[in-house]
């Protein structure tokens, strides 16, 4: 059975010219004592809530995952799927493509983000096993884990957490080969991979990774333990050709034919190219009865469920909100439009958080160490080894396993993640918050600490090229409200966003409530629209500005009608959403013919777009500094009288 | 002593109404053990290049590094500097801002990367002690660390790769109170972070962080131990403020003067507000005379040297470059014109740096584990345990620990460093280039894969929005070259650039040579230029491209000059160079009253600044897919056929 997944990958490898061999010959026995005596899956139902997780880490390995998904009977991994390994359109990919109804279960490639999906697949579980109970959750996570997985720090920052959140249904399968593409791995780590999990609370097993035999064992013993699991698999790199075996050149060394033959020989294979002999390829397709009576008895417990149960279930597995979320949003926007008082920031956001945590149960927030600052806490209570009921992850000082993890939590469904740091940190996160963009996820990043106006932490902790970056990235909402009122729209937009991730930016600071429309009407909705219109005749200045530095337009409004320049103001929370209104809304909203100067702090990239050519910005062109928030923007130019000047200047 | 700092510190905290005490109370004791006892420095000349650096990782502690550098007498930081503590313009900002003549070796602030910078610089010590032997280079590394840096990933990468490569003259002292923002640390951690280090091969001792003797002894045992030290100091947080003392407000919860006075009652202190007593004060400024004496025996030595040595050492530390590197990229390129084989790639970027190894013995090249497919290793041997001759460093996949290191090494001076690996993982490494823009350091990055047409491996490895980000960070200078003379230009602009770190994007796959002029004008050296100017009549075209795309933008103009309509191609290899060109150059570029059309194979973000609002623009809307690269061109629509059609629409 393991050799089947051996010739399988080498033909589709030899088909498509180039990939990796390394993994799918070095993991062949892991992978079938895995899914042949353990794994719970159901191929007829591939996205099975109760379905056991499997992630490739090491994604570069991705004819491993493809050979089981086919084997096993994922019908979307077809025989002419393989044949089609790397080619355009199919699901064989270079690197696995999150695809649930494939048997997908993330996006992997970029090394180390796969074991943090998983632990976020794992506090997933365990969160949904707290509601409802082991009868319709309780599953298992299993990750199979390269070197390099293990010397990105976000593997380690994952090593340090699930050991820390005890999750004992996680395993990671490490592919011990002593070879990553420059060579030995003795070149760049010396340390002992096992200890170092054995250091942070792992339950750890060092076998070898070709005996079937032992790693059932070492699975049969990762079940019963209540800690996270290593196996730590010793395996032969490329195993079964004897050219690469072993060598460098295993990872991805080009393969040819002559290799497959060799193979052939040393292994005794019959099949010819990808065709499995009948009596392994039966063998495989039986891995799935199991699972298949095993969801079926599940589907059963469902069924027998009360009501109440039943359709929560259904409700957060669906993705559907329960009522009363709007109504939440609703109420708090009403509420600051009414009092007007000059206390929008992020605290703002977390009043808004905790509102919607109490209608919406399957909400979870993680956050790096910043809980006071952030203010998304709140009522919850911490999810820990002691706690899964618990809905706030501590995630200590770790940024980029947050983003991965939050991203693990959505892939894994049931639960909607919030990733809570400040935007400076976002670097940290970013390549979580691309993956979080390719998949499609809808993981929810907020942030605080958007710009200089958190004055005397000085410029490291002052974004001013971090918006930009964002807004460059595809499918990412960024959204940078000016007060309460945009504030609660943006949350309105992001919970029902569900094709991408959002990043919602806040201000530390207070800012002044500027919207004194309380309805239920979603402004921002629409991306940009104007907050202020021109007074006094045909509009000639239109100021266009988000989050902070509304106000700033606004009272360069004020300066430029005083002179009788008619001046409009334009609010931008979301440029995507603006970008995809139709050209008629946009004209309306910039202004034909007018002058249009924005006034953002921040960089100018990108927003030539909105103020042409020739357009007036007043922002920033370097990086911050340290001291209060109120001299910098003076310092920096960033001011009413800055902006008036730049629309005189072109009238 | 210890106590100065303290008090120093709480003033400063006072007068400021807010910052982080926790740090410099609790680690006052730990300082000065080290800078009483042990630190070889000497105000009189912060640059000395043999100084020992000293980096204050968890950088919100500022005012202990602020205090250590005004007591030993450092010019820069005044009294009164010390009272404008996190003012505008005061160089005691809210984290330390790299300035080496105050005494502040690098930026810190985000977690964790401090103590990557130390690496880097511990590394550079290596290095240049290979090069130029004890009587001249002999100096130690000492980093202050709190938790959040040994949780995030750099810092776990800084961990492995110290251990591995057994650099004996880096210490770090881990200020282990037990406290982070949220609280305890046992909410986010409960690993023995001393036996993790052990496990990566370091020197550990564990020790009482506020009994001075303890920390004297476990620095001398540091001194004379081949593996990197880990000092973990238990201490208390905010140590002397009654009401703060080991509780999570002693991190940087606001003081009152009724804190100050408790303080100065326990500990018997009876200086006022920033007065140290005088005993007090000579005792800290004795700190320096040791030092003083060792930077004359080194001058002594210096000066004693060779002339062939000495000019060498002060040609590196002067980051002057050797004569012969121009004429080796100069004949790099004039060899390519002539040739004009297709085959320029990030290859050819190894045969430069190739080139240019020989002729500058201080570049050090770091790569993260892909030695072969960047080709940047060429003839240079591994820099490791039993070679520090070696320049080039296997950092393993730890990116984002290779460019702080990077940028460590750059900061120590005496060394060039390049930093490499694919562009899709710069999002690993990106908060690493974001502090090497801040500083203004001349770190070199590298990348290979710069877009879709690296093909089969998929979107998780084919950048789209990576430019644009990059492109958006301030004093980041990002060229992206389209052929082999380009190149060599950019490799020519990046040794002459020293205020700021440089982007040097390249394509994996081969491109042609566009450009058959040799000579060593540079023409990349305005950003942007006619490489074909229009025939047949006034331009009435301009097409706009960079990198691989040029070559489309070439053809695009042949198709569009068959018709009749005079069509110029403009090369755009660095934006910001070319937005720094006066006015009229930059028109005569892109052309008055011409329609632009811009073509790049990433998203078009921050393109209208150059196009304009209307001008086209053939590149990517969204991620890339899996497929040979020339099936996913014609798939994106990225052809020499679509950017004449958007020529001719708006003509």
């Amino acid at each position: 059975m393991a050799h089947a997944i051996r010739f399988l990958s080498v033909d589709a490898i030899l088909a498509a010219g180039e990939g990796h061999q390394g993994v799918p010959l070095g993991m062949a026995e892991i992978a079938t004592a895995l899914y042949a005596r353990h794994l719970k899956f159901d191929p007829a139902d591939p996205t099975w809530p109760d379905r056991d997780r499997v992630v490739l880490s090491n994604g570069h390995g991705s004819m491993l995952l493809y050979s089981l998904l086919h084997l096993t009977g994922h019908s979307h991994i077809s025989l002419d799927a393989l044949k089609r390994f790397r080619e355009l359109g199919s699901p064989c990919a270079g690197h696995p493509e999150y695809e649930p109804a494939a048997g997908i279960e993330t996006t992997t490639g970029p090394l180390g983000q796969g074991i943090a999906n998983a632990l976020g697949m794992a506090i997933a579980e365990a969160s949904l096993n707290a509601r409802f109970g082991d009868g319709l959750v309780d599953h298992r996570t299993w990750a199979f884990a390269g070197d390099g997985c293990l010397q990105e720090g976000v593997g380690q920052e994952v090593i340090q957490l699930a050991g820390h959140l005890r999750l004992g249904k996680l395993t990671v399968f490490w592919d011990d080969n002593a070879i990553t593409d420059d060579g030995a791995t003795e070149l760049s780590i010396s340390e002992d991979v096992a200890a170092r999990f054995r250091v942070a609370s792992w339950h750890v097993q060092e076998i070898d990774g070709h005996d079937i035999a032992a790693i059932d064992a070492a699975i049969a013993a990762a079940k019963v333990d209540p800690r996270p699991s290593l196996i730590a698999c010793k395996t032969v790199i490329a195993r079964g050709i004897p050219r690469l075996e072993g060598q460098r050149g295993g990872h991805s060394g080009k393969l040819f034919p002559e290799d497959r033959a060799e193979m052939a020989a040393r292994l005794g294979w019959t099949g010819g190219s990808f065709a499995i002999p009948e009596p392994i390829a039966a063998a495989w397709r039986a891995t799935a009865a199991s699972g298949a009576q095993e969801r079926a008895a599940w589907a059963k417990r469902l069924a027998d469920a009360s009501n109440a149960v039943r359709d929560e279930f259904e409700r957060v597995h669906g993705g559907t909100l329960k009522a009363g979320w709007r109504e939440a949003i609703h109420a708090f926007k009403q509420r600051a439009a009414q009092d007007g008082k000059a206390e929008f920031s992020i605290a703002a956001s977390g009043e808004i958080a905790a509102a919607l945590y109490e209608v919406l149960p399957e909400m979870m927030t993680a956050c790096a160490d910043l809980e006071a600052p952030t203010n998304h806490k709140r009522q919850l209570a911490a999810f820990k080894a002691s706690d899964r009921a618990g809905r706030y992850l501590h995630c200590g000082v770790r940024e980029h396993a947050m983003g991965a993890l939050a991203n693990g939590i959505a892939a894994h469904g049931g639960v909607i993640p919030l990733a809570v740091t400040y935007l400076p940190f976002s670097d940290y996160e970013r390549p979580a918050m691309r993956m979080a963009a390719l998949m499609g996820l809808p993981t929810l990043f907020v942030f605080s600490h958007d710009s200089i106006g958190i004055g005397k932490n000085g410029p490291t902790h002052q974004p001013v090229e971090i918006i930009a970056s964002l807004r460059a990235m595809p499918n990412m909402l960024v959204l940078r409200p000016c007060d309460a009122a945009e504030a609660a729209e943006a949350w309105e937009i992001a919970l029902l966003h569900r094709t991408g991730p959002i990043s919602l930016v806040f201000a530390r600071q207070s800012l002044p409530q500027l919207r004194r429309d309380g309805g239920p009407e979603n402004r921002s909705a629409r991306g940009a629209y104007v907050l202020a219109e021109a007074e006094g005749g045909a509009r000639r200045v239109t100021l266009l500005s988000t989050g902070s530095e509304v106000q700033i337009a606004l009272a360069a409004r004020e300066l430029l009608q005083r002179d009788g320049i008619p001046t409009a103001v334009v609010s931008m929370p979301c440029w995507s959403l603006f970008e995809e209104q139709g050209r008629a809304y946009r004209r309306d909203v910039l202004g034909e013919g007018c002058v249009r100067v924005a006034v953002e702090a921040a960089v100018k990239f990108g927003w030539e777009r909105w103020i042409g050519e020739d357009g007036g910005f007043v922002g920033m062109s370097g990086f911050g500094a340290s001291g209060p928030a109120e001299e910098l923007y003076r310092h920096f130019g960033i001011t009413p009288e800055a902006v008036a000047a730049q629309a005189r200047e072109r009238l």
